[in-house]
């Protein structure tokens, strides 16, 4: 088992290997099977939606505001403040700039991620359209 | 600092507490002093919170699907399957069953919770809805 310290580690590695855009390393922290929220993505789909991701929101960017380690688990509270282009969600964003969370949970196999349940809060930017 | 197996039974306690709406008993696992997604709700008002969740949602059932323990931290992944009676995160539910998870954070002080960061799926919701 891979000790608290040493997974933690590893995710922080993942989360700037993601700000990178450095999708050649991304099977060094994501198995070739991986799920997320149920769905059998793999590291080529999970890839692809990330590609997206930063397609649709040009500065997107990922930063820990807390995160929880308990191997082989981690769960993270990620915080955004970014400009998505269109929609988002389902939601008409169109340029506008909006902060928002995502509480994730990872589970990890071998220290790399093999399972993801991710939630976003839809409610909140919601809130900030309606306000802007 | 509490041990994680100590704060993982008292987080099950407090789970055991909502599904049984002991609210007199409900101060043993909350701070007088709570905040819920930044608001300084306090005892009383995270208390009340709870009542309206439960007159709005009767069949509402707190189900533990993933917990992460790391003192004085824990995450969890709560499942629900119920039937909200109207609007629910500003949707029309209307007597509709529902499934649907919560991933929420909580940071406890001498074993209260102190600070809760939830985060409700709704984009699950507004799919089942569509597609009823």
């Amino acid at each position: 088992m891979t000790a608290a310290g040493d997974l933690a580690a590893v995710y922080r590695a993942y989360i700037a290997c993601l700000n990178r855009q450095d999708w050649a390393s991304l099977a060094h922290f994501v198995h070739d099977e991986v799920r997320h929220n149920g769905r059998p993505f793999g590291l080529a789909g999970y890839r692809q939606m990330l590609e997206q991701d930063f397609r649709e929101i040009p500065d997107l960017r990922f930063d820990i505001e807390l995160m929880i380690c308990d191997p082989p688990h981690i769960a993270c509270r990620l915080a955004f403040d970014c400009t998505p282009k269109g929609r988002f969600l389902g939601l008409e964003v169109n340029g506008k700039r909006v902060s928002f969370a995502e509480n994730v949970f990872y589970k990890f196999r071998c220290e790399k991620i093999e399972q993801v349940w991710s939630i976003i809060d839809k409610t909140v930017i919601e809130v900030q359209l309606q306000s802007s």
